[in-house]
């Protein structure tokens, strides 16, 4: 039988699912190891770093990406949180009945793309079919396998008063590439996904500054949440100043006229870094030279004032506590 | 903001969220290690198991289980064919705006007690929340590492001609039990999943029989799926007799009822087992001394005649070829 969209045969365990496992996910990630087992398996040894996302962003192709890449590089970067290099990544698909047999292609190419830009391999996965109007084209789980190198150990609660607070480079431009093309106004906007795996940009900056205290990937809820965790888990104040933080003209722009706040848009090409102060300057050196970290930044400072506040220094010198938003509507971000 | 039903704001990454996780699921699994990074952490050494798959199971409760014991046990099963021990799961979750608190607590419940139970702890997880009518309930990926003990290699392209071939049960209670409660009759069919986690007797059958080839859970596409996966990646003939492979009266009933083969139906606790001759009655005892191979049985044997063909000897001595099947369509049985 043959299609160019997604059957709900597609997904019962015959002979139509082995075709297209073959077809779109061996012939690009290759077979698993063993192939033909349930199970990858592979040799590690040590500390080992593991975390899983459940990716549904809308739509699946935005400017500067597509859900596979965001699937690959949210587990990546979840991994570089803790300084782990990648070993192995699995990836599981919910597909709706209907969906186009060439954007599932064009979706497994850039999985395969970014996974071999993460020099990691998709060792095992998993593919589910339902009917239409139960999901919307395609969802993407993705969990990853990594492993610390010895003598590193970050968490988002080592931060201390008087660590250096960087970004690695404009803070805002996932979420809105993907609500302009959502508002279709995408070209105008010129906006692109910052999406892109940032594990070997972690290794060179852990390389150079081995005191590095915690990492955090911005993602949904943006810099503002990610540094309200950083300082609830730290027990410390966190103060940011609002010039400091690098958010690109069309995207500030963009933000003006859906009324949203930089601050808080989702990012999948950044990570916040905590460092101490006598690593600060040597750690943003070595983050300049890599490719995706060329615009970072030092955004402020780790205090002892009051412990769990996020703290912005507005343009004016005014004061505004950033807290953890409650019940903003921007659904399907990542 | 106090809801009974789940919002599309739980899932944008802000304060809503974060109650949410700490109210469902911290709540159960406890926090992740350490707790509030992006990554759980994990000590690891040797070769290491690793699975994933995605549970989009309708009903989402169903006679003898739910989809969150499902997807528990799923991904233990997966990690037990490769006779690992699970170390770790992770596990994140697709909701659809509307769905009910009570029902993803619920569900949380279970996945707590299978994971109690398969002596193993979800260290990590995500929660994405889509539209009303963009998913069906909810949606959950699990991932699972295991730790495969010294000298263990099992896989699918080990069967050699002359080997037994053992089910640890009654074939096809999973699938049936959720078709009738999709169909509605449930109650007269009295058929129960079999879903249950197999890490412990897998254990301790490869303590007894160290010989063991291949373990594979004979899930979607059923009994005559896995035994044509394996004959085709050993590229071996199996044979099997039908009269051998035990079949619940009920189950074999409801089969006859919508006209289903229960070889080819799911099960969710079930092991098909490849054992050197040499070991198989020593096998079958210590796997009907488990809890969930009460009723284990051999049913066939593994010969050279026509490589990646399975044959079924039926009750009037002819033969038939069992294929994997083509286009069959019983969409979401887990």
């Amino acid at each position: 039988m043959s299609t160019d969209r997604i059957l709900l045969a597609h997904g019962d365990g015959g002979q139509l699912m082995a075709d297209l496992i073959a077809q779109v996910f061996v012939a690009r990630l290759g077979a698993g190891d063993p192939p033909g087992d349930d199970a990858a398996q592979f040799a590690a040894s040590g500390r080992l770093a593991f975390t899983t996302d459940a990716f549904v962003v809308d739509p699946i192709f935005f400017p500067g990406g597509d859900i596979g890449r965001l699937a690959i590089c949210g587990t990546v970067n979840d991994l570089a949180t803790a300084g782990a290099r990648p070993l192995a990544i699995s990836a599981s698909f919910i597909l709706e009945e209907g969906l186009l047999l060439s954007d599932l292609e064009r979706i497994a190419d850039s999985v395969a793309r970014a996974a071999d830009e993460s020099k990691v391999r998709v060792v095992t996965g998993d593919t589910k079919v339902v009917p239409r109007g139960k999901a919307d084209k395609l969802y993407i789980s993705t969990s990853g396998v990594g492993e610390v190198p010895q003598g590193v150990s970050l968490s988002g609660a080592n931060a201390q008063p008087g660590d250096i607070v960087l970004i690695s480079g404009p803070v805002g431009d996932h979420g809105l590439a993907v609500l302009s093309q959502r508002e279709g106004f995408e070209f105008e906007s010129g906006i692109v996904s910052d999406c892109a795996p940032l594990a070997g940009m972690v290794e060179e900056l852990l390389a150079a500054a081995p005191g590095v205290r915690a990492l955090r990937d911005p993602t949904r809820g943006g810099l503002a949440t990610a540094l309200n965790e950083i300082a609830r888990q730290s027990q410390v104040e966190i103060e940011i100043v609002e010039s400091e933080v690098p958010v690109r003209p069309a995207v500030a722009a963009a933000c003006e006229l859906l009324g949203l706040d930089p601050l808080y848009a989702a990012n999948e090409g950044k990570m916040v870094m905590i460092v101490p102060s006598d690593e600060a300057d040597l750690a943003l050196a070595v983050l300049r030279r890599h490719v995706y970290g060329v615009e970072a930044a030092a955004i402020g400072e780790v205090t002892k004032r009051a412990p769990g506040r996020v703290l912005l220094r507005t343009a004016l010198g005014a004061h505004r506590i950033l807290d953890r938003h409650v019940g903003e509507q921007l659904p399907r971000i990542c």
